[in-house]
């Protein structure tokens, strides 16, 4: 394509992205035109050609997939941890597209690894650490492997050669049975086996019972099996609970495990003046810790870090010393090159669209929008406790996850309401619904509890007013929990959303 | 920020990215504008600050990025499996970025769920498979973990909840000293060992030597190990070999063991009627393949694929049952449903920049687009040969890899030349050069042919007229190996390119 044609089409391209843009701010605009997967085959042209179609065309195809992709930045969608289209960002994502670099070395992308080391830096100062090392790797996920792994091999220097031959008995990792899943993950691709993850239960507010937790270190070790590594998390994905990272550290201590935190939901308010303590006094203890700006920090899709109090262990662990892709005899100074620090070899350019956002904000501005995030589910938590008839608040939170039932209108008022019936469910913790049902004689379920959150999942969807996420959990059936962290939210979008939940409801 | 400032901001920045496209399509800029780390840290403003930078001093930053940035879509860019900058590739990724939104779920991504459903097919209809399943990867390493996770757990499926107490002795996996470094590093993540990653040498082009593959699996059977998993590599890191994937297809056979392709770089030229067989002949018989779009064929960095034969692998390996993340009673078909397949949990959207350029190049262009690469490579290595005086070719390539030594003035003609020199050091094939070095009574070496490649690439990032790598194998010292991978290498480049070397390096 020559250069005049490929700016015209450049700026067509552009058009269609400001158009959506605009849509996505736009409260009149539906968050969402649903169809059912066979329905929407037919209204797309997805197949793949023999002979190239037109620019024409291509620039139609970029408007319809626009036009049915959900707006995840419309400020009526409250529905995944990652809410909202900060614009700084995404132009630091466009310009990441257009410079198309890998991330290994020095020599191929200069600045943006320069960009990682200020940031990184930066971010492990505010953890409260002076030392250590950093990387951004593809989620938090993977995050939490690095962690994983780095621990085991500072642990266990004999297992990256020799694997668990090296060892007298099992390795025994603890996370708490409200941890994110990755973390069992880590037990099935690492090779421990998900029976040597062991789920620590967590008390009513969805936090890790320390006690638990060391009764069930000493219950391993009296097996002849290893303890080693703890995950905590400050910041759950259901409840968004910050588990005591203290009283977690002093077991550690005692034991001699490596603590790590799992805060890819909840480090963003590491940034709060207001809200870092308690939930997050006592992360400057541990050992490595995962933060996903993408997260609460908004961030574009993806950006997550995770961060290593002692410096040289990514490379000692990861390091494969593969000399034909890392050389060491080249003109600059190689501590730069990070290729040979990560599992991945290659790595996408996940930083400059935080380092532009950050410049934007400031590390004060960050601090301030942690702040309202906060606040304004604060304020959430406050109109639904004003309206206990329609709304059934399931505990304080510590984040930005509110998590409630909806009311319809017939199960309203009285000592027979729903309220009452979901205290009683709350009561009967250990036991699912089904269990419920599984003893008819002696329990009189008055409906069907789950049933209202997918009806009114669905209604939300194919009406396209908003989008809020559901799910059960060990005690409860299902619940809505919403989630605020679009810069984009405002007073007004709260109560559209609380509003809303009525008119697509009432009458279940 | 308002929707008028916004436009006009992004507006902008697009100048600031049309600047840059303009120039790495212009032959007379620099490829890069070089500086060593700490000179490079003053001529930017890195720093994050407390307070929020101007508009103004944002669109400073996006122009001085760029500016020190490596064009790696310059014709002029030999450095990386990955050159290039596909003008629709790169538009797809800004659409990608302003959509910001995850990959797991139909609810949150339906359009783009549904293009991964019909690229990942036609990939496999590409393979020679009208069955399995495939998933994007943040990588080929992490495809290639993939793989590795999917055998075992298919192998031994009580390994995911009891680790390798559920087997009666070591798993043992085989690759080729050639492979690239993260088949190994699965060894050691997924804790093996990487002992028990069995390096099988390659012959001199590079190829696994499969009797040798025959007798290492014998030799740990009769040990008591258990051989499981065998990657295959189309298209090497360095030389750019293909294993004989026909013949190990049927060692695999024999043994029982899961054949894995690492095709990451190769895989490309599965589309081209020309190039595709001998080289990829057999990889219908493996189990899973790892193939990279954004190598070969240009997409925008990252875009790796993983497949496999078997449907329904990738789920009971790897999913966690997180329920409260993956609900079951959605008001859509689940199977489209991606996030419990993973191990990242969260994925980019890595399908949408493939899709959009797939749609301008046509199944056939794409055919097209790979043999005009490696006929651009073969075109090198005619001009190569021509040039026997200045130039050793190392190999006839199988990719578009092309490996040499430049020959400075000095060392040009005659028996005691730089070519007979380095025949010599090929026949030593088994010695590295310090071992030649350690004997001086038995070897007179004529120079130290290390010091040419880091001298000439030195110049070359000085002068930013250039990029091309070096690097020592295990039977060669530091030698030159250009890619030509982008769409807009010309013959005149080639040309260029082989004229630099002469002009960088012709007084060494």
């Amino acid at each position: 394509m020559a250069v005049p044609e490929t700016k015209e089409f450049l700026l067509k391209v552009i058009d269609i992205l400001l158009d959506f843009i605009r849509a996505t701010n736009d409260r009149n605009e539906k968050v969402l035109d649903f169809h059912h997967p066979e329905d929407m085959k037919k209204l797309l042209q997805l197949e793949i050609p023999d002979n190239p179609v037109t620019l024409q065309q291509l620039l139609a195809d970029c408007a319809i997939t626009l036009k049915y992709q959900v707006k995840t930045g419309h400020p009526h969608f409250f529905n995944q941890l990652s809410c909202g289209l900060d614009i700084i960002s995404m132009a630091g994502e466009w310009l990441t597209a257009t410079a198309n670099t890998n991330m290994f070395t020095y020599e191929i992308a200069p600045v943006f690894i320069l960009m990682e080391n200020v940031v990184l830096t930066k971010m492990r100062e505010i953890i409260g650490w002076n030392c250590g090392d950093s990387i951004l790797a593809p989620g938090g996920s993977i995050s939490n492997l690095y962690a994983f792994l780095a621990a085991r091999h500072k642990m266990f220097p004999g297992y990256k050669e020799h694997g668990s031959r090296a060892l007298p008995g099992d390795l025994v990792m603890f996370t708490s049975d409200q941890s994110h899943y990755s973390v069992k993950s880590c037990a099935a691709v690492c090779g421990l086996g998900t029976d040597n993850c062991v789920m620590v239960p967590s008390d009513e507010h969805g936090r890790m019972i320390t006690t638990e937790l060391e009764r069930m270190v000493l219950e391993r070790k009296a097996k002849g099996q290893i303890p080693f590594f703890v995950s905590a998390t400050a910041g759950t994905t259901v409840l968004g609970a910050f588990d005591p990272l203290n009283e977690i550290a002093d077991i550690c201590d005692k034991y001699n495990l490596w603590l790590h935190v799992d805060a890819a939901w909840g480090g963003g308010l590491l940034l709060s003046r207001k809200y870092r303590h308690p939930r997050l006094s006592g992360i400057e203890r541990s050992l490595s810790v995962t933060w996903n700006p993408h997260k609460l920090m908004g961030a574009l899709l993806q950006c997550s870090t995770i961060h290593f109090k002692e410096d040289g262990l990514l490379m000692s662990c990861n390091q494969m010393s593969a000399e034909y892709l890392f050389m060491t005899d080249k003109l600059y100074d190689l501590q730069y090159d990070t290729g040979d620090k990560v599992i991945q070899c290659g790595r996408h350019n996940d930083i400059f669209k935080l380092w532009l956002q950050w410049r934007a904000k400031g590390t004060e501005g960050f601090a301030d929008h942690m702040d309202r995030l906060m606040d304004l589910a604060q304020y959430q938590v406050k109109k639904i406790k004003q309206n206990p008839d329609k709304f059934y608040l399931i505990m304080e939170p510590e984040c930005v996850n509110v998590s409630f039932w909806y009311i319809p209108k017939r199960l309203r008022g009285g000592t027979e309401g729903f309220a009452d019936h979901m205290d009683r469910l709350m009561d009967l913790a250990q036991y699912q619904v089904k269990k419920i049902k599984q003893n008819p004689d002696k329990f009189y379920l008055i409906m069907e509890p789950e049933c209202i959150c997918p009806i009114i999942k669905a209604r939300m969807m194919q009406t396209g007013s908003m989008m809020v996420g559901y799910q059960p959990d060990d005690r409860r059936p299902n619940f809505f929990r919403s989630i605020i962290s679009s810069a984009a939210v405002t007073e007004k979008d709260v109560d559209f959303m609380l509003e809303e939940f009525d008119r697509l409801g009432h009458d279940l």
